[in-house]
């Protein structure tokens, strides 16, 4: 059995991190799935899908250092053709990957204690966002 | 139900980026499932697998930040003791990771408007590469 | 039909690189599934799962590629607030991300010659680790 959903957010601009488990946990509760695997993709190349202890200081981190690994002010051959500014959001998306699995154990997302499962808008501006959720039981 | 695909692909050399997505449609469109979820997978160390948009500019961003992020020119323990030269593409290949995950909705691969997804040779030379894509329904 | 299982395993400290592929070796064969595909997850936010070679030599080069582009020395947020001296750890962990997945084919896990599952904790201090795995076949 799948289970396909679809979640819409709107991000606030460039480096919006979003706490999106409560939403993929009303997704599992509503399925009544009690043993099976969760799996969710975001659709666009410059968003992210990852795995964190939702805490500012941590969210300042992250947004810290994909600033300092990849940044915003380089010499991007994207931003030569296209001259929209976000070739570095493209990188970044590139290798943090829009994916990420989550198994489902009793009934629940089976999450350690300080996972929570959060989308990083990457893009240098405010978007409309699309999220899949799929359940395999 | 799981349907399982292989893929070979012949590389022509290190950081070459190779646009995999109508090889792992035509099988999505083979398996006629409607609703799923397909998973790809590189059985190789020294590559990887992502998603992007397939723009010559983004492919050169990405090898650049790789060649920036975890460099050729390193004192790599692995080169030490094997001398094969590839020690960067190892731990390129295990930051990247060798699978993604797709949702499958109304019998095409969900991807956003502009996602591909793409094979990342991370070895030095030329390589033959096969990929597992499964297809669960 | 979904198998799941848990593992359970203690890591020796900071950096500790655990092969993890014979335990789930061992659920795969236990499960009798020919054709189906394995999910790995590790239930923490300070530790990852990757796949490559499980060699010394690579091993460390690991270790020095994370220390450096993930300072352990760094002015961390999560450190002002909470004093824990892990915000390295975190932010390593969310790049490296918890989940993993391998493709099951002919009863066994369809990895590359030189694929390895591996733990990594990310964290500080040893720890007592649980990895949830699950077939889906």
């Amino acid at each position: 059995m799948i289970i396909t959903r679809e979640i819409k957010i709107t991000t606030s601009g460039e480096l919006d991190f979003i706490n999106i488990t409560e939403k993929i946990d009303d997704i599992v509760r509503e399925s009544n799935v009690r043993n099976g695997a969760c799996f969710i993709f975001t659709k666009s190349t410059t968003s992210a899908i990852t795995i964190m202890e939702f805490e500012p200081g941590l969210v300042e981190d992250m947004k810290n250092m994909l600033n300092r690994l990849i940044p915003k002010e380089y010499n991007y051959e994207h931003e030569k053709k296209w001259h929209d500014g976000n070739g570095h959001s493209h990188v970044r998306a590139s290798f943090l990957k829009p994916d990420i699995y989550v198994p489902i154990v009793n009934g629940s997302l089976a999450l350690g204690t300080w996972q929570q499962i959060v989308f990083i808008e990457l893009d240098i501006r405010a978007r409309e966002r699309t999220i899949i959720v799929q359940i395999i039981a």
